[in-house]
């Protein structure tokens, strides 16, 4: 019998398995971004190509073909994408049909092999949703940078720059975070020249800034968590900042929990799936009912969601044992 | 005697006026965006061309050249067009120098003869500045629209949008600006189909406002002061946005007072410019002492202050006198 594809494919890194009908993991390999919105076709092409060799690689023998494939990306990329990839596949021994599905969904069923129950992911971007019968029922935020992701890594980011801008001027109050951003730019804050009003570093630190693409300011979202548990002097600003970010992603999570849904919640996404008081405090907003009593999961990606929805694609049914099998071959794979 | 220039050069529109050394406008001319920054080098000098041709025009006789010129626009180009425009403004007549002045300098010139106070300027962008000896001594925000511009048309408009992706999808309250930024947009707002756990309308909007470059979505702001003067029901989320652009706006004004720098305050761009309960609030919030008991002065834009600095350039000292000649002819020229 044929085997079946899985890729999680993210903005950041793209996992690929391959697995058989009985869930178990037979190659696992890793390449760069897969998403074809943000690092256009041809480079998310080439990652999902890279990591399906490694997973080649590890599975050895040749495979005789893919009789299906599911890939999970960010829901923006699910419309415009599957015919072209899905001829791109075939050449690389799909035989059968390619789904795409949200990485949202990939993200829940990491945590879980139940059909219903809630998924939350903040990483560069934020988005909350509420599945049922296996499917997106409700999506909130994931709006993207400009327009949402409250309480996202962009959104943390894009605060502390702010925060920093307003005190350099004395808009806003002193905080740890100056010197902080300062060093991550490379600026000599000494700079104390006033040139049209303005101190020269803070200039520099300006056009540093808008030297980036704006989704970049993700990269200092780690600065607030650092100043916020300074030991001498927890910054007062960066708790601010997280404290909001933590009332945000409530927020995004509340907007989907209807009470008749009940289920498991998984946090996913660098800004929740560590253990931080930022996702303490999320979880601690939760009403009781939907958790079911079973507490948040946390997870690191989404690839063990994908196996899953490509095993539920190619008609298997998921239960606990395929599940755990899903889980703890997968594991081997990717040792320790 | 030859002549003197002077240019206001916005992002928008751009100004040109003629003028004697006494102080008297003999020409007034407007052309396109000014800014090179925004609008590139070819577009900004052809804007510049096109105002001073109307103003060479309405002069009616041959110049004989002008002796110098100043032009007054944002902060950001002060640094990089002097020499390039130099050349070019030579070419039509120019046989003196050209300075480059900040257009907050120009917008508080064109309030005031007096070499000292604050300007306060929210258009697109919002920035705060202390006058002394003639010269920007202290500035406050004017960061941009990623950065900063808190309080601004921008700001306001960002926030706009914010407030109705957070209510479509039920993490914000309901509010009036949502059917109004639909139909700016033109978009059905009884889209109700799900996609994906989302409405149509509401991806449909998101797709919109990503098309635009961010920064225009300062043209939502006046959806902000029109829901939030609706007759039969002042809309809460509207009244909270444009109450926090204006504690923005005075924490950008009281960032550069200084109780020994007194003078007038001259409120200038299109959010500040006009009679607004916006703009009477950050005028009430201002320490009585910096205002002298002067009140605040509002200006449409920075013509006569450019002119103002055209003259003090060009070594006249401007007073009542000269600066009330300037307002009145310049009146004049520019008709009712």
């Amino acid at each position: 019998m044929q085997n079946i594809l899985a890729f999680d494919a993210g903005g950041t890194s793209t996992r690929a398995v391959i697995l058989d009908r009985l869930g178990s993991c037979l190659g696992y390999g890793r390449g760069g971004s897969g998403n074809p919105v943000s690092s256009g076709f041809t480079v998310a092409l080439a990652s999902l190509r890279g990591a399906l060799e490694g997973a080649a690689a590890q599975l050895g023998t040749a495979s005789g073909g893919y009789s299906s494939a599911v890939i999970a990306m960010a829901g923006s990329s699910v419309h415009t994408s599957a015919d072209l990839l899905s001829g791109e596949l075939a050449a690389l021994g799909l035989r059968g049909s390619l789904v795409i599905e949200a990485d949202l969904l990939a993200t829940f069923f990491s945590g879980t092999f139940h059909v219903q129950g809630y998924a939350l992911v903040a990483g560069t971007g934020a988005v909350g949703a509420r599945i049922k019968d296996g499917r997106l029922d409700a999506v909130a935020d994931g709006m993207g940078w400009l327009l949402g992701d409250a309480g996202s890594g962009f959104w943390i980011g894009h605060h502390v720059v702010r925060a920093v801008t307003a005190a350099v001027d004395g808009r806003g109050p002193r905080t740890l975070l100056t010197a902080a951003l300062m060093d991550a730019l490379g600026i000599d804050p000494g700079l104390a020249a006033i040139i049209q009003g303005r101190p020269v570093a803070a200039q520099q630190m300006v056009d540093a800034l808008y030297d980036l693409r704006p989704v970049e300011l993700a990269r200092f979202a780690p600065l607030a968590f650092e100043a916020a548990q300074n030991k001498s002097a927890p910054d007062p600003v960066a708790r601010e900042i997280l404290e909001g970010a933590a009332r945000a992603l409530s927020g995004t999570l509340g907007a989907v929990i209807d009470p008749s849904t009940r289920g498991p919640v998984v946090f996913g996404g660098s800004i929740l799936s560590r253990d931080s008081p930022l996702a303490s405090s999320v979880e601690r907003s939760l009403p009781g009912p939907a958790l079911e009593g079973a507490g948040v999961i946390r997870v690191a990606d989404g690839v063990v969601g994908a196996a899953v929805l490509a095993l539920r694609h190619a008609g298997v049914t998921v239960d606990a044992a395929v599940y755990s099998r899903i889980g703890n071959t997968l594991a081997a794979l990717r040792g320790p």
